[in-house]
């Protein structure tokens, strides 16, 4: 504690006192300063040679740095154009780490629970904050959706997106960020592809887009509920096979 | 999709013709291996040496696979004795990321209307499913936090735990995540430690805890709800001032 007011007067010393290993903490402070700066997905960040001066750091810890920033999808190193501010910074895949969970059944059930509880009222949020836009987006998904169905192509992404573009629909901020994390946590462990399925959720998802775009939250909370909810129970059924 | 069923015949081919750069394809592997074995939280894995081996790449891609999974928390490499498997697998700090949103404060506010609509349903299921030994945990956790307000500690943490430990309680399998990440944004943004505040969380903690114990779960519930309510309203007061 006694050290932290000297954080941002001396970020050098501070940066090789702490516990942590060196480019750890080199990441910590690039981490700040692109938030401090305001630095946006997509903005590139100075070259080596500079941050390694601004850091008071030797170049290749910088170039561990930003490996491990990358690894943490905070930083995105395009090869021979430089290093940029990642388009999902801080995202990680799986970041829960449901993949390391033994009884993956009880944990697609367990998640749809907890999607249960978020999503109906998410949805009648997203009913009455959505802009035209969105509906439009929306039902650009949707159809997406049942076009992949159609082809028989895997349509977990489509509907992960258009889970998370109802969630932003909310005006709810942390919302898109967590429904979607629950809604591409499903599909690694359960088959989303069997055709009971594939027919409810083409008409659910047109009934929770359509009530949606009416601006009815009522319905659309509905609507949503028996989408989580016949999930749930064919998962279910999914485990007694 | 045609190469998937070569995956677990030609794992080295597979690893090196994929389009990710090599270590991060060897940190997925390696990933599957934990998983497909069953290594445990801290598990020790096989030297640099047998890994190289069995992954048919060199010992340097090897480490730097290993860093990769160090930095999101899957690996934990202790100097002089080997690489473990990580006591908390998978879980990074911050995993949706925000820390990169620009208005905290909403991001806070936000964050508390999800958790009203999670939390006290997850309580409620806590009352029904607890048992004794979790009671106690959850006692001990409301006991620490009252003893770290009144020494001026930051309680953040214990808090954090309290709220992990209650989503454990309702045995719902993927809530103490969920719940833990949610609770652990909170303080990244916002003033926790103000007296209103304090006294509240003294109160409402003992009330959820007790309505637990005693297998209530309308008033976990509304316990919770109050809880999580009363933190709410008085984020939105800090944004006034």
């Amino acid at each position: 504690m006694a050290r932290q007011p000297g954080v941002d007067k001396f970020p050098i010393t501070t940066v090789k006192t702490a516990e942590k290993p060196l480019p750890e903490r080199v990441a910590d402070r690039m981490t700040e300063l692109i938030i401090a700066n305001s630095y946006r997905p997509g903005h590139k960040l100075p070259n080596e040679y500079i941050l390694a001066e601004r850091l008071g750091v030797g170049r290749s810890t910088v170039r561990e740095a930003v490996k491990l920033l990358a690894s943490r999808n905070v930083l995105e190193v395009r090869h021979g154009s430089g290093t940029y501010v990642s388009e999902s910074t801080g995202l990680v895949d799986d970041p829960l780490g449901f993949r390391f969970y033994r009884d993956k059944h009880a944990l697609a059930i367990d998640l749809c629970e907890i999607r249960i509880l978020l999503e109906p009222p998410i949805a009648a949020l997203a009913a009455e904050n959505r802009t035209e836009i969105q509906v439009d987006e929306m039902r650009g998904l949707a159809q997406r959706v049942e076009d992949m169905y159609a082809a028989e192509i895997d349509h977990s992404e489509a509907d992960v997106l258009l889970h998370k573009k109802i969630a932003e629909a909310s005006g709810n901020i942390a919302a898109p960020g967590i429904a979607g994390m629950l809604s591409t946590a499903i599909p690694l462990f359960v088959d989303v592809s069997r055709r009971a399925l594939r027919d409810e959720t083409i008409t659910t998802h047109r009934r929770i887009v359509e009530a949606i775009a009416k601006g009815s939250p009522r319905s659309a909370k509905t609507a949503m509920q028996d989408h989580i909810e016949h999930n749930r129970v064919n998962f279910l059924a999914q485990t007694m096979t």
